[in-house]
């Protein structure tokens, strides 16, 4: 039993006392959580009960973007030690499945995911976790960076299936937390430029901060025409779409070279068109993400060695006690706050 | 003036004496045509009067899967002589553009292609054709096959964008001329196994008749449900869409293992709707094509070794004088023809 | 307690009684063992006792190319029950490391590998082994075809390491067992041609009667001269280097075109001299190879598609009874023989 | 007629009027030249009279590391006017060639390049060049940083080559001009940390001086350990081998991870010894870089968007009419110089 902030069901949070599993496998590791942060599939299950066929049938506990210090290690765990800073990878697939034979194994079908009914979360003071998922932090990077991991390693994974080259000019479509970890991830990744294009101005304006981005509002500036001009009429290398909004997905040939990627990253709710033969003219290929797989190390190196900065994503931190007004606020403030943590005590 | 096929507008073809540039230039070949062979585009031409954006506003001359004899070189050729058999590239980049500069002359928007209004195609005794686009054919490579590298380059290129893996399961969705170019491409390419997809038994009847491939009528069996079984549920390595059908398309997440990828071959008239989340759940990866590049060389090659057979493909051949009931019979013909080719007189 | 091939030291097998290890994991399956290969390193134990840094200093079982059949299988399996024809990948990661995390189990150092010391072979009526790493053999693929997977796994390896593209041209340096398994890897996924060079005659005769395979005996022919005249000066898109001998090594540059790829599957004994500045006018990619990943699952649907041929590689098979003789001619007949197989009685 | 720096003969400049084609073709632009840096193969022809199988045998410019203005453009040149600023691609393939149409116009056979015997280079006041190996710089980069494009586009072929994943670690051995702007492509390009390793501390110090650069001195510090140590015994992804020594060669793959890449950058004078078994136990990739292709565009564009500072690269400036103590100075401060510039009067 522990302390947790549970979803009883829709619309209903309660922190309490929870039967938490605590049995330490020989290849685990026990964490003590410190800060985890709140992400919009987490508000999504406590809003509507469920995301696709993932449904809230029973009480569940919520978060999934965690970092903490390790409190005792299985028998057979090496490369990990008790007072270790860490984050966890939230997704853990059986390791003998074919996906995780061939490195994606993200792409498990049997990877259990935490907050992903009816896996639990880790919005508890205590958790049990394998240590091949549990990563060091560099000393000087903090708890509140080491929960950023999580989202910016779906950027990070974007990057990496855009198959960036050094100076590419990229485009993200949609300024959510996603777009922005995206456009942070392909900055970082080698792009030269990063245009991010949303209607929402406050959104931009945070993104619009970080030197190598450049804004554009679509309400005032239709996105092709700006990529064209800054791109002397070639189009973009690689095109992030990360609004999931059929207008962007629709209009995706037109911001990008001939021979160029998009990375389709937001996720419509229903099938959106797509112009196939405006693709096919510019024989663009299209890359596809699903969360992450190999990217905690490769992220943790470059928020380590400050060619990343997330600490001004961080809108608002709350203290564990008040994690369900941490979770109303992240409904109610969407279009102002890009990522809200909850912190825990230190044991 | 030589005598050539003309669209003089939709509906309508002459065989008749036209004005035909022959001017050789120091990087080009004259070439007898011997035999061309007559594309779903051609045939497009003739009875819509257009392709897209793509108008018959003048009288062109049709045909742009040629093979034949060299006659003449220009100054700066090398590596061709007359008497040499070839075939021909249609698509005549400008190679100092940025797109021809990366290895990828498809795809630039200057590309003068063979019987894409307003350029002429080949149907006619003789061209003038850039060296660097006209391709020795091996002496036992007949006239007939190779004017059918043109088609089949267009499977290569399919072929080469899915990055097969030695013993990769493939699945074509529809049996067209492409679509069968295609599971040829795929199979000589490194494939173990091609399932080619279609509601036409004639179709499928032509193609399964290759070691190697196996059907599926549609009509009889799901796709999804004959694929899964196939490969114990875990999907094809490489799914090829090439029927430009929209509940094709919308299917393509099923067909596909984790990690999959789908080539976009096919051209459907309106944007698709696709499922996205379906196709992100399986991180697949889309590839599409636009003809092809670099291309030629490596189809010979195959044909040349005998790993790929086309001739079982050549429904018909008619000479040139029968050229337009070669093509009254292609657009007649069309569920149980595959291809149709006209023969022009040994000079 | 069962009767095994024992290496007892250097230079000295016994065909005894050996403790063998029976627990069956969770994972695990059974396997009556019923072909198993002779491959050059068991050899190479047998006469010198060590290969490399893997020395054997206590009686080891040898043998590490096997098939079999499932007797029974562990709690957890799924996919496999008792009956299976199957064949096993003879390498055992851990699969929590960081290699296999990636994908590339086979650089795991911690990867424990039949018959290296301390590691005990297959040469043993059953073994356990894990579910994960073995596998169905169709119902017409033999048990003799099923032992030749291992050693085809490291050509199939080397096919895909080069990226081949359909319609490549590809040169096999050696015609020892693992430079035809190569050959037959390369052919298989999707070169046209394959030059496979050698000096031994009668090695190039067995290979060269395959159907795409041309052969250059280098006592006669510079391979050098003979590529370049097969591509009209452009070099191969992929050359193999299988012989580790040091004038191939050197020669390397001569052999490929200009972007194209070389892969390295000898192993030569000492450091080898390479032409660095030949390697680079040419842009060349080099690729190494180290047993494989990932490949039993498509060397199998290869082989059970009827594309690979390995039963005329089969130079003998000799009851288990006679191992030692088998091993000893596997000693002598090094120049005529490319694999001998041992079976075993049928349970 | 046109003054140009001429080198007569091994170890002889001389400042002087020199004949100099100034046909302008219809694709071609007249430039002014502005800048010039001096290379190391400069040096060296000064020096040595040739560089491996090219042989200065009759007087030849020197050059071609240059930026200057646009002051004419031919006919059909579209995209550059006179009064441009730009920068030029020294090398001019025949753009019909193999190698050309496949994007590698680098490894075409028959480039022309800039002082290269036969091949005049560009230091004289004004030369004629293909557009399409023209490049535009935006107005903030100066003529100093357009000179510095052709030098650092070698980093930039070489980080291309490497594939480098978002948050890679690099090792660069070899810390001369080559490998300062290979580590700084390579950090731009995406690594999170680059590792400079050499035994001269003075060019140490200036490469050290780049955020997210470390160095390490070989005199004082094996580099296989400190990378084991940086790495927790895993290795780095990609290692960038820049010294041409033998030793660095040999001990390649210990800086490597498992299934890490190696780039050969440096050019060893002669065969240079490798460990073959110990590449292949990490099944490690060799990348080889021969100048650069499509690289100028994005090379630019890091630098234009100040994620690529080359200014503190150049050592020192001297006017035209001082070309020959240029070239004086860059032979004896080769320990502490890293480029020193020839700068041309504005005409």
């Amino acid at each position: 039993m522990a302390e947790a902030l549970v979803l009883e069901e829709k619309g209903k949070l309660s922190l309490r006392d929870f039967p938490v599993p605590d049995d330490l496998g020989a290849g685990d590791v026990r964490v003590a959580i410190r800060t985890v942060g709140v992400c919009g599939s987490d508000v999504h299950y406590y809003t509507h009960g469920k995301i696709g066929h993932f449904v809230v049938n029973e009480p569940m506990i919520l978060g999934h973007e965690a970092a903490g210090v390790v409190l005792e290690v299985g028998a057979q765990v090496e490369g990990l030690k008790a007072g270790d800073r860490v984050c966890m990878e939230p997704g853990i697939p059986d390791q003998t499945s074919r996906a995780a034979k061939l490195g994606i194994y993200n792409v498990d079908p049997s990877v259990q995911f935490w907050a992903t009914p009816p896996v639990h979360g880790c919005l508890t003071p205590e958790i049990v976790h394998p240590a091949a998922f549990t990563y060091k932090l560099p000393d000087h990077v903090t708890f509140a960076e080491g929960a950023m991991v999580e989202p910016f390693a779906i950027g990070m994974q974007s990057a990496l299936r855009a198959r960036i080259q050094p100076g590419d000019i990229a485009v993200v479509t949609g300024a959510g937390p996603i777009g922005m970890m995206t456009a942070l991830a392909a900055l970082a990744g080698g792009c030269a430029k990063v245009y991010v294009a949303d209607l929402a101005q406050p959104k931009l304006d945070i993104i619009g901060a970080y030197d190598g981005i450049e804004t554009i509002n679509i309400r005032e500036t239709p996105v092709a025409g700006a990529i064209a001009e800054a791109t002397e009429g070639w189009g973009a290398d690689v095109v992030f779409e990360c609004s999931g909004a059929a207008p962007a997905i629709l209009g995706l040939p037109a911001l990008a070279r001939p021979g160029g990627a998009v990375v389709l990253v937001g996720m419509p709710v229903e099938p959106a068109p797509m112009d196939i033969v405006g693709l096919q003219a510019k024989e663009l290929r299209l890359e596809t993400v699903f969360r992450y797989a190999n990217i905690y190390d490769r992220a943790i190196a470059l928020i380590g060695a400050g060619k990343v900065d997330l600490k001004p994503l961080i809108s608002a931190t709350l203290p564990f006690k008040d994690s369900i007004a941490a979770f109303d606020r992240a409904v109610e403030a969407r279009e102002t706050d890009v990522k809200i943590q909850i912190e825990l005590p230190d044991a």
